[in-house]
């Protein structure tokens, strides 16, 4: 196929008069839309104007210019069947062969400035996805084009192949056009859905963009990309470092979440997707010091995140050990210019206002979705269940201990004080076991359990745990409750002269 | 708005003649395209074609029928601004308050059916998306219908206004409108991509329809539901039991690959994302009793799943402890019938298939994709790495364990002898205490370690890990290698004698 006449209507002018100069060279005729033909006229190109086709001004304020069988008969007659050449004529119209168009920016001029429905639904185009729809569908006889971007590779196309197009090359651009038109209509979608407070809608329609393509995925032989939602409106920003990893990002994210419960200085330190240190105090570099305590062998390598802006003290003390990365609000200019002396590692500054939306999990045939956790709202309910009440310090360390607990991998144990964690049980098949192993974890640290308190993400089914946790040192508990054996596990804890409050919510994470 | 005119034309004809009957009844004046005129002539309702209104009969083979200013006008036409009527005027239209359109069906029957691309362009609706579209832009004037699912609640509203729609439905079916698009585009823009072998595409445009509200997500308070891939062929079949909750789904689905990933008859048992207990046999029964002997205190309540047919033995076996899921290729009708005894228990069936694709993890700000962990290939090309060879039972046993660790959360260790798990340590940031708590679960479970194999998702950073293996009486070691400590790792195992390979392959999983 042979190119003779081009229609064009483009609301985005990029690269619109090399386009159009390339095509007026090669003696190809130009048929535009209004403010196209007036953009195209400044630089002295032969253009008709598309109301000569139609033989009907735009009317009711532009909602009516290309519809017309004349225009779409022209687009969509398939050059192989006579019929459909011989309605054209009897229709006294021109076979159309390359259609460029690109649509209302409804998304930046509408849905992003938040304009009112009556204002934002002129931005919805209806002639422009319809033509290059028509030529899309018709990609055997049509070269569609729909975004300015593929305008050089057509271009070069188009003179490597003495003016024609490959069908391969049609047939990805009619991709290109449905790719376009199922974003587009997936923002108008969103817009008018913005006042749908139906949190599971019936069809769930998600549109990403590819961010940053990722070395690899969770391993080397696994290909991998972070794409952005493009409703989202958190943001990263990366000041050095190497790029980051498929599992930077999922622990960078684990440590935002953890981070932003709290609202004293905190650090936290994450490995492998669950906090292997937490410590909080009078600022920053003290609250480091105090989460890589937790555990001083596992936070080698570990992902380092604050909820306050990092100064030059704190900053010192990152570039002394192998960290992979390290995570704040803000940072001091003279901490950046700390972290240049370790060239590797990755600075990450994240928004303080986190999206929180809904929650994927790829699944057999489909998707798993929910409600993110919510917020610790619990904490202000809590029941007293033992003839003990905590004392306010055990509160304090109770509090601090749940909200951890609920970022450890079920089965989850967290020991902790007022102000740091002190043992780490994670992802166990067994309540018991992650028990064990956050006592043992904090007697290997070298830590005393003495007063601390224990936090568990569900209920527990025995009271063996609260035994080994006693024999430990530790005098508090807070749990959910709700097991059928809850009467003997209070029992239990009274014998052994343990406060424990029940908070009445579970917080299983896998 | 009260609507004098209707425009009809769709390709789903259910609830057509009551809809018609309705309009009819109410005085509504019809204009319906040609198959949807053929259908209501012959109920007796009169129907303006709208070729009377086009001037034109259909031309291309029905290419052009619907594309008109006249029936663009008299859809877009806002009937607040007199300049919009004044040009309705001077066309000689008359404005159309309804539209009723839905599409020609593009994935059942191109997509799915497969049909090569010059037939299956034929179902790419430019008319009648045009024509929706416009009415749903104009929903402050217009009517737009675009699912027969909405007709009766369309005829009780207008029934109860008095021949009213009100804005806040209109604007509702507008949505709707831009929902259908958003997914008849996708669909089209995934057919096209079917030849495309990008793996992470520029744009990521996901559509899945809700299957299923669950009660809860992972916890009570979280809302949750599944949602089928529209373009995903994996189907669950639930015999009997509860309803699936998010945790099941979840579960089932590690079930599912991890059975998968085995010839010989196989049993696994899988608590809070991870296999607790594993076991092949001669057959299905013996496999389970392996698979529980791992752990007989976790197993209870376990997801529990086989490779090969349930037989009624193994029912009964199934049906006398606690056990959340059942889950098969198949089940005997006898045990299903057993099944049946404990109504509560979840019995699915799986299609051997599994497809594999993309892996979507939430992050902040979008999606974190990835490809599968993929099939062992690395087991035929494993570096012996040390003196001593392992033995013929030692590889197969290393070949268990090893599959075995690509499902435990990471940091993953798994013991095993050449039939079943003897103990795993999952979810830890320090790789040695996953050693640690996989052999002290073996040694509480009352099984040997004498001759067992020791398999890790990831290179050993130091040698520690060996000698507690050692100590317990483990003889063989599989692990990706890779640490810049390899060499002093491969000493240790030489000094105690224990047979290592390297895969090159590591399987971090979180």
């Amino acid at each position: 196929m042979k190119i003779s006449r081009a229609l064009i209507s483009v609301w985005d002018k990029t690269g619109l008069s090399e386009l159009v100069g390339f095509l007026h060279k090669h003696d190809i005729e130009i048929i535009a839309t209004g403010g196209t033909q007036k953009t195209l006229e400044k630089s002295g190109i032969p253009v008709t104007p598309i109301e000569t086709i139609t033989g009907l001004p735009p009317i009711m304020g532009g909602r009516v210019k290309t519809i017309s069988p004349k225009i779409f008969g022209g687009i969509l007659a398939d050059r192989d069947q006579p019929s459909h050449l011989e309605d054209l004529e009897q229709l006294n119209a021109i076979p159309i062969d390359l259609v460029v168009v690109n649509f209302y920016p409804f998304v930046s001029e509408a849905a992003e400035k938040n304009l009112e429905f009556r204002k934002a639904i002129e931005y919805i185009d209806i002639g422009g996805p319809s033509m290059v729809r028509a030529a899309a569908k018709n990609y055997h006889s049509v070269v569609p084009l729909c975004d300015p971007k593929q305008y050089p590779r057509f271009m070069e196309q188009f003179t490597k192949n003495d003016g024609r197009i490959s069908i391969e090359f049609r047939q990805r651009y009619a991709r290109d056009v449905f790719k376009m038109t199922a974003v587009y209509e997936a923002a108008i979608m969103a817009y008018f859905s913005k006042s749908d407070h139906e949190l599971l809608p019936e069809t769930l329609n998600i549109t990403a963009t590819r961010e940053q393509q990722i070395r690899y995925g969770e391993n080397p032989h696994q290909k991998a990309a972070f794409y952005r939602n493009i409703h989202d409106i958190n943001h990263w920003h990366q000041f050095q470092g190497k790029k980051l990893s498929f599992n930077n990002y999922s622990d960078i994210d684990s440590t935002i979440r953890i981070i932003n419960e709290f609202t004293e200085p905190a650090c936290v330190i994450v490995k492998h997707a669950n906090p292997c240190g937490f410590g909080t105090g009078q600022n920053v570099l003290e609250a480091f010091h105090r989460a890589v305590a937790t555990d001083p062998v596992s936070y080698f390598g570990g992902i380092v995140g604050f909820n306050r802006e990092v100064p030059p003290d704190l900053a010192l003390a990152l570039i002394k050990p192998f960290l992979e990365c390290v995570t704040a609000p803000s940072f001091t200019n003279e901490a950046l210019r700390i972290f240049t002396k370790k060239k590797n590692l990755r600075v990450i500054r994240f928004d303080k206002d986190q999206q929180n939306g809904l929650v994927l999990k790829s699944c057999s045939g489909g998707y798993l979705v929910q409600e993110r956790d919510r917020d610790q709202h619990e904490l202000e309910h809590l029941k007293i269940v033992t003839k003990r009440p905590p004392s306010n310090s055990e509160l304090i360390s109770m509090r601090l201990g749940w909200i951890i607990s609920k970022y450890v991998k079920s089965n989850s144990i967290v020991l902790s004080d007022y102000r740091q964690v002190l043992g780490v049980g994670a992802g166990q098949m067994s309540r018991v076991d992650s028990v064990k192993i956050a006592v043992r974890k904090s007697q290997e640290a070298g830590l005393s359990l003495a007063g601390a308190i224990i936090a568990s993400d569900a209920f527990f089914p025995f009271p063996d745990s609260l035994e080994i946790a006693a024999g430990a040192g530790i005098t508090a508990v807070i749990q959910p409750g709700g097991s059928i054996k809850d009467d003997d596990v209070i029992n239990r804890a009274d014998e052994l002269n343990m406060a424990m409050v029940f908070t009445g919510i579970r917080h299983f994470y896998h």
